[in-house]
């Protein structure tokens, strides 16, 4: 497939992939892909990652009911990332982060510190019970 | 400084870093930092990432003029990705691609190829003349 080709894996095969909200424009999280995790979003038209600590592939979601749901897909002008808009659903729509927070990016450097700056919207234990 | 410390740098000493336009929610571009680049970006106020293609801190705009003021620096539930809410400046605000565009993902995946969703508000060629 051209398209797939048009991407410049890394020499692990690998892409940055950025989940951005479709709504509310907010980052939620980055994780990665290969080409058989692009190619099983497409599919699926939801998010799946290549996990790199389990080494396999990781359709969001699938442990936690968390899926996203791919609305576009975005290159950047190096082909070497990816932007996929999603809306995140699941039982709690809203929480992409493992923590039971919206985003992954919750920490917030404040003098000299990394503060935590998003609540807990549900509490993990109960997510993946 | 522990801050920098509880960034769990890769075995290359970097972190990805999403630039997101702090105004519009648009995520402009994705770029590498190391230690010395992240510190170089609290102490200027404005990005600066390690460029790997070129092997040496480079300061977003330095060429362009299209610096980007950082207004804070979120990291992520793993510690290995930071994510900077900027102003995009510059004579023409508002253009953090090279391409002369206003993001770098201005290639969308439609009907099996990659379209450009996005126009060239500054011909490249005056940017970096």
């Amino acid at each position: 497939m051209d398209w797939i080709d048009d991407i410049r894996w890394d020499e692990a095969g690998l892409v940055p992939a950025i989940a951005q909200e479709a709504d509310s424009g907010d980052v939620l999280m980055m994780a990665w892909m290969n080409r058989d995790a692009l190619q099983r979003t497409v599919e699926l038209g939801e998010a799946v990652y290549w996990s790199r600590s389990r080494g396999r592939l990781w359709h969001k979601g699938e442990a936690s009911g968390h899926v996203q749901k791919v609305e576009s897909i975005r290159l950047d002008c190096d082909g070497d990332v990816l932007l996929l808009r999603v809306r995140q659903l699941g039982h709690e729509p809203g929480i992409a982060c493992h923590t039971g927070r919206h985003s992954c990016f919750y920490r917030e450097l404040q003098d000299q510190r990394w503060a935590s700056v998003e609540p807990v919207l549900k509490d993990p234990e109960s997510i993946y019970r």
